[in-house]
């Protein structure tokens, strides 16, 4: 099972690159040019997360300074932007998906759980997001997310997790995807 | 088969609600307290948009104006907010789905076409509004979208609508809606 | 001593615009069409407030409504609009006071008092805003603001502003206004 | 004469730090926190600009990252944020000034003509900002802004640029402070 783990500076990267899975650069380095160009030139898949307030294109332009590097193993996730709304910890922008489709090759990931902070939220907003056209999700779950030391109000159980897996798997077939 | 009419002042709405069968407030006139109390007084369905940079919670107090005058046929439409985005003409708050669900009884449907302006991110962002569980949907559609006088960027023709309404009933039947 | 009054629908300016000073059209109803209609065919000043997330293209357009029913005496205020900052309750957009100045032969009044919503800053605002151009100040007074039923925190003691007067007269003396 | 050099990367604040006078940091890199770190241990002053979408909060954290480095001389410049008017190019927040004054010691600069994008809103904007209290102004100025390779259309000529200065210099007297 691999693990995603999140760097967030040009020495975190080359300390830790060779042990980890997946490098995660964070919706606050998504302009950090530096750490995109390192990213560039190492054999490790990247999932790049779009800035709080960035644009899709501005989110396609961080991907390209990755890619002009040689490393061609991109993932872009959504995890919504800033706007006004106050019930949802930001807005999740799903039409992201069809445009980044529409100029884009690279896998489209969504998270809902960081996007709406609220895992009352989270099924219907995975389920969108799939039929939308995702290639994947990122989901919160915890054994008991009451005592979640953090992120626990916007996690999942592994029993709703369970039942939002097999929702997804038929919504996926509907849009032809392979979860 | 019933008509949307869009109504834009207590006049019109004085001289028309006789004749019209659901009565659309517009975005711009979310706010128009006046208009939404004159709602309330009518025995016909109102549609009422979400104001472009109205929060959920400023569209359910809109709401309330038109039920408390004892009119209770309100349907909430979500038709987009104004973000930074320039790819899509608004960005589709689907979230509202889930949180308008959580607060509130009444229908919400969804305006895929207004929201991103562009018929090619209309099918995708109606079977996502779908899954998140919309109880409907407004599309354009023109049977020659280059030939439309107004809003032809964004409509679908009659065989693209088929198609997208199949897919519609397919994901309607796994989250247990009937469209 | 004129007064200002806020006129909600066109019932109310119906029944008042004969015993009022000044018609103040709030933000919420900047896009109320039907009331800025009804308020180009009086004879008093109208007092157009910006709405909280219009451009000032849509604000200017607002007041051509009024206009155009042959009431030429329009006022247009600036009072903050919608943005991410959380320090202050809107953000004062001062630019609006040139931008206006180069399309529109009508007089700019700028409200600190609502757009920061804490006396603290109402001091530095008002005499940015007579710097930048403006043609007047809408600005809370409170004899005890502590003891305030509304919008205490944001009023100004009768002592505070007098002292802000004379900085103000002085800096309208440079920028060639009088106020 | 000092000169203001925008330094991008951990790896130009090695190579430059000791030959340049003042180090900017631009509004893309207020959260590069890599950067903040390596610019708190240098000797030089930081010029710090506001992050396009950034609250004032996270404005003064960013420079906390400076500052707990040990390097004091940290300058804050404001430079415009991200809203919907098109008329300017971003909203020149001047509001930020007395808030900033309010919770921190650190000098405040405005950037006028970043802001608006626009030569015509350049002085309005920087007698307000002086009004407001600024410490300081970032104003472009070129010899023939018409024939100017880049940003000629925000620059003022230099004529301009003095008939501005004896203007600030007069409001900088009333309130209080030497430019």
């Amino acid at each position: 099972m691999p693990f995603v783990t999140e760097i967030m500076s040009v020495q975190q990267l080359e300390d830790y690159a060779d042990i980890i899975d997946v490098v995660q650069i964070g919706a606050r380095n998504m302009q950090n040019f530096d750490l995109l160009k390192a990213a560039g030139k190492i054999n490790k898949p990247v999932l790049l997360k779009r800035g709080m307030s960035a644009t899709i294109e501005e989110f396609l332009m961080a991907s390209e300074y990755i890619l002009a590097g040689g490393n061609q193993q991109v993932i872009l996730c959504e995890r919504g932007i800033r706007t006004f709304e106050k019930y949802t910890r930001n807005t999740l922008d799903l039409s992201a998906i069809p445009v980044i489709k529409r100029f884009s090759h690279l896998p489209v990931v969504i998270d809902p759980s960081h996007a709406t902070g609220d895992a009352r939220y989270v099924e219907s907003m995975s389920l969108a997001a799939v039929a939308a056209g995702a290639d994947g999700l990122m989901i919160e779950v915890h054994n008991n997310p009451e005592k979640a030391i953090s992120d626990g109000k916007q996690s999942l159980t592994p029993e709703a997790f369970k039942a939002l897996m097999i929702k997804v798997a038929q919504i996926a077939e509907i849009t032809g995807k392979m979860m």
